[in-house]
């Protein structure tokens, strides 16, 4: 069955999935690439470079289960890029360059309209402005059986744990605080929300939760 | 040298490190007995039950470091126990029985004065009606060149985290989110605070995480 998931989301010891002030230059905002060490190690994601080295162990697995099955992806707009306010022109495309990552429709929430994008290897940014529950509806229709990713940044993932509209997530802690930023947790009530421990495994790099939805 | 030191202190996966309404049944505070489970099943806490079973792996090393080397503790009034404001009379002598698993002068924070309490096996409970700082000055007094623990529970960490007088935390997060509670991180910025990650392990039961001031 189609599941809302949230996979490969980092996060630091003390809940931080983002540092403040992103921008160009930090696209996760200011200290906060240590966060994905588990993740830029492993094969799966070198091979997104065109690289065949990297880690084939539990993180390589874990990173390898978060891009399965997926149909449609929804991301926050300052996931798709830095640039805040109306959009001035056309030219911003998204961090990941002509060819992005996702390779199935994207849509990107917003309150402000856009056309949408066509990218090479069969991804689309679609422009939602009106709201969480509409683009969920969207990604749904377009994922058909398959499930669909809330990609993130922190907020659009709060966005949709707080209206209960999230199936699964797996969270990756890595060894580091970041002390301020962008948190996760406060005031997330997993249990209250009806999540259950599914899964636990530590490796070098992170410890790896599941939580899923009972 | 001496150091002041929070040692095997469990916390959640969300930062919890009780739970809400302690009290003498739930001394942890509702559904927080799972935060503990890498430590009850050490044979340094089996130990002190009489019984020499229990795991002897990373567990339980890093449960023999938290008691080494100690020469005074502090706590706050609600570890102490479940009685608030004025104390009734003398009945309430800890959680711990007849001889506490401190065996050296333990400081114990309160508005309300009370005179000292001898135990068995070298535990003193001392009653500091004046503040943070002057149980601080006590323990160390009493400790001489060994270390002060701060024990706990959140409240009394997170005072001393925020006045600047911790040296060193060693922090084990268990695969357990409570959701509410009494919050060890929210608003804590570590790396501010001059703490940097000096060990980090992880096992079956918890995430091991060593901070040290440096």
């Amino acid at each position: 069955m189609s599941k809302v998931r949230v996979a490969g989301f980092s996060v630091s010891m003390d809940g931080f999935g983002a540092g403040l002030e992103q921008s160009l230059k930090d696209p996760m905002g200011k200290g906060a690439m240590p966060l994905h060490q588990w993740l830029l190690k492993t094969n799966f994601f070198r091979k997104m470079f065109g690289q065949d080295d990297g880690t084939i162990g539990v993180d390589n697995e874990f990173a390898v289960k978060s891009q399965e099955n997926l149909g449609a992806w929804i991301l926050g707009r300052n996931m798709f890029g830095p640039v805040r306010g109306p959009w001035l022109d056309e030219s911003w495309k998204g961090w990941w360059g002509d060819n992005p990552p996702y390779h199935v429709p994207v849509f990107v929430l917003t309150h402000h309209a856009r056309k949408p994008i066509v990218m090479q290897g069969g991804t689309t940014f679609y422009f939602v402005t009106d709201g969480i529950e509409s683009a969920l509806k969207k990604a749904k229709e377009a994922a058909k059986d398959k499930d669909v990713r809330i990609g993130g940044g922190v907020s659009t993932v709060r966005q949709y744990l707080k209206a209960g509209l999230i199936d699964e997530l797996h969270l990756a802690y890595s060894a580091v605080f970041l002390g301020h930023g962008e948190n996760l947790l406060n005031g997330i009530d997993f249990p209250a929300l009806g999540f259950k421990l599914a899964e636990r495994v530590a490796t070098e790099e992170a410890t790896h939760i599941v939580l899923k939805k009972q």
